[in-house]
């Protein structure tokens, strides 16, 4: 049984020494860009807080002009966020290159499996009809359409949507992965990766994506909440820090409607879990209930398949 | 020192028994295909004697109905690999699909970066330019190109060739990656890799590739000599066999000719360096110039990076 203060506890080691933090990463970032001999770094930047907290980062630890950031939006994607994206580039003086991956996508045809792509329909019908759809599979199967996906579709209800659907979103990451490698060998640059600790315990990310698929990843250490907490130390600009996280890569959907848990909430769990709490205890002390610990537990073993690549043991 | 018998020793570790080998990695494919919940497999198909390997474990694993093979040529690629491959999937009696990538490496405008693509030349006449490239690059600095282009390019001689060389042949395992699982997803199958050991050691792979990017890799424990040996017993055809082994990458290169050294000696220096022989007890048991040794140990430092993603340090 956990004592009153565990909940203090579990607050305050979840809070960071922001200062100390930075320049921790700073020189984690300086460090392999000259270990491994390279003139510059790339990113992604998607006008999401993850991309702006390492982009800020690698700014100061390399300095601007060796910094590059390719902004990689795509027909779904929102007009604000390549908004913001290149805004905050310019605000920070590194160099920003604008390349829709609309046609690359086009090529691989990939737009063709999603049934909304079939008939011209404005954005915000589509973003009302995707979450809908997100309800509806809930409904019907009692478990997120992100947790299903997780896996293989083997027996699954809705399997050839799920199936198209992952196909549908995962590959613009890849893509994504494919331009910063073309670009970072050419210039000799570092690719740096913006994975957080939450998404990637819960395997809300691509595999094989842009966000991992990198040399580095600096702020993988660091739960979703520490990362909004480095942001504010970093002055991110709220344009970037206040809207509701969200991949970008399934029209309307943000983080928490695809996650079914706010961060603030999933991280405690997460480093309750990590610490070896039980399912009660950490129901109690958080005052979450247990299905609900149950559904964030099962997210992380069921995606452990996502962080590797399996090999067979010989000996 | 190493007693008189110890090359013995080392060539008797590195001996399989491919009867029980083969069923140890068929349970294995079978198992990761029955967790990962997928209702069948995909793999890229080369035409040479890794990827074939492979297919051949993945039919007696799960079933020839069950196994996709995708074979994915370039404008670069050689036309005997391809109709190797395609002949093979047809005997192993798997559905293979051929799919040329060159639109797609076109719109990545990766052709454009190497210089000998700027003028129309016979594909022979292509080869023996490169080779003599490759030579030239030797005699000026010492180095071979591959091992001067597994880290960056910083101070380096011809960077900008090195680099771009780079860029030009990694695109396309990266691409031929998007493309497995862009069907993985799709079909739900599992995505089979056939990278071996004696390439994973020394870095003689794409990073984030089609052959390591993957979902699991069956013979990635498997050095290149123990991979024929494997390949004999499955009576893979010689006219796969048979040929010398190339990535298939860079018009005219052969395996051999990029890393400097054939298969069979570089395999007993990596055994013997994992078992942490002395170069000097390596260059007498095994007869190899102890330059050689420290080439090959300096490949396999020098390419850690390549296998993996760093994160920083936080406590």
């Amino acid at each position: 049984m956990n004592s009153p203060n565990d909940l203090a506890n579990l607050k305050s080691s979840i809070s960071i020494d922001p200062g100390n933090l930075s320049l921790l990463l700073e020189s984690f970032i300086r460090d392999y860009m000259e270990k491994l001999e390279r003139e510059g770094i790339i990113l992604g930047l998607s006008g999401g807080i993850d991309s702006a907290v390492v982009a800020v980062l690698c700014k100061r630890a390399v300095g601007a002009e060796k910094v590059v950031a390719l902004i990689m939006p795509e027909k779904d994607s929102a007009e604000k966020h390549k908004k913001d994206a290149l805004h905050f580039a310019r605000e920070l003086n590194i160099e920003a290159r604008l390349i829709d991956i609309t046609p690359y996508l086009r090529k691989f045809g990939s737009y063709k499996l999603l049934l909304l792509n079939k008939v011209p329909l404005p954005g915000k019908l589509k973003d009302t009809l995707t979450k809908k759809a997100y309800k509806f599979y809930e409904r019907k199967t009692g478990e997120t359409p992100f947790s299903a996906s997780i896996s293989g579709f083997k027996d699954k209800k809705f399997s050839s949507y799920l199936a198209k659907g992952n196909a549908y979103y995962r590959i613009k990451h890849r893509v994504r992965m494919v331009l910063l490698y073309l670009y970072g060998e050419i210039e000799n640059r570092l690719v740096v990766g913006a994975a957080n600790k939450s998404e990637c315990k819960i395997g809300f990310f691509v595999k094989h994506g842009c966000d991992a698929a990198t040399d580095i990843m600096p702020i993988m250490g660091l739960y979703k909440t520490q990362v909004r907490e480095l942001a504010k130390y970093l002055n991110i600009p709220s344009n970037i820090t206040g809207k509701s996280p969200s991949p970008d890569i399934i029209p309307g959907i943000t983080d928490e409607e695809a996650i079914g848990i706010p961060y603030e909430k999933l991280d405690l769990v997460l480093l309750a879990l990590e610490r070896g709490w039980g399912i009660s205890e950490i129901a109690d002390t958080l005052e979450i209930e247990e299905k609900q610990i149950e559904y964030i537990r099962n997210l992380t073993l069921k995606s452990e398949h996502m962080r590797r690549v399996y090999l067979p043991e010989l000996q």
